[in-house]
């Protein structure tokens, strides 16, 4: 059985973003992701094979599709689905607190 | 693009519990269930032909798995994965606060 508390050992600092897998199965990975500031690099677009859902449980985010001038403001709470090959890249995380997601890539 | 926030809209009081799907997919259903102080009718387990993992958010419940005698107690950010045909019931939810979960039921 697996059992767990997303906000039980959260990194307050990282040079990286942390991923940590929460389930695997063959459609479908769930992972928690924990930013402290981390940005997708300038220029630099996400481009899925599988699609993505995502919740923002703690902190805040800045989340931009390709085509938009403004970033979605995400806050606890917030989901989000994105669909396979939809560019995306995060403009922003918290810097003063962690942000922690929860990611679900599925097929 | 379907965006949202868990938090909002949540009922205060309810006579069945609320469940709002927010992504369906061949091989995945994500829901936000509130409950209010429901809990599984006694003597009654749900077997699920899909397996599910399950996230509360706020709130608090007592979840029971078949041939254990004390619920597993969640809180928010507490997470369990339970495999398709595991026998559980929820035992109680908190009765003074909505109990908000992310199920996901994937195969």
């Amino acid at each position: 059985m697996i059992i767990g508390n997303l906000f039980a050992n959260v990194p307050r600092h990282l040079s990286e973003e942390q991923i940590v897998q929460l389930l695997s199965a063959p459609n479908l990975r769930i992972e928690r992701i924990v930013s402290t500031g981390h940005a997708t690099a300038p220029g630099t677009w996400y481009d899925q094979d599988r699609s993505e859902w995502v919740l923002v449980l703690a902190g805040s985010a800045g989340l931009v599709f390709e085509g938009e001038t403004e970033p979605i403001l995400l806050v606890p709470g917030s989901y989000v689905h994105i669909a396979a090959h939809t560019r995306h890249r995060v403009a922003w995380t918290d810097e003063s607190a962690p942000t922690i997601w929860l990611a679900i890539h599925y097929q």
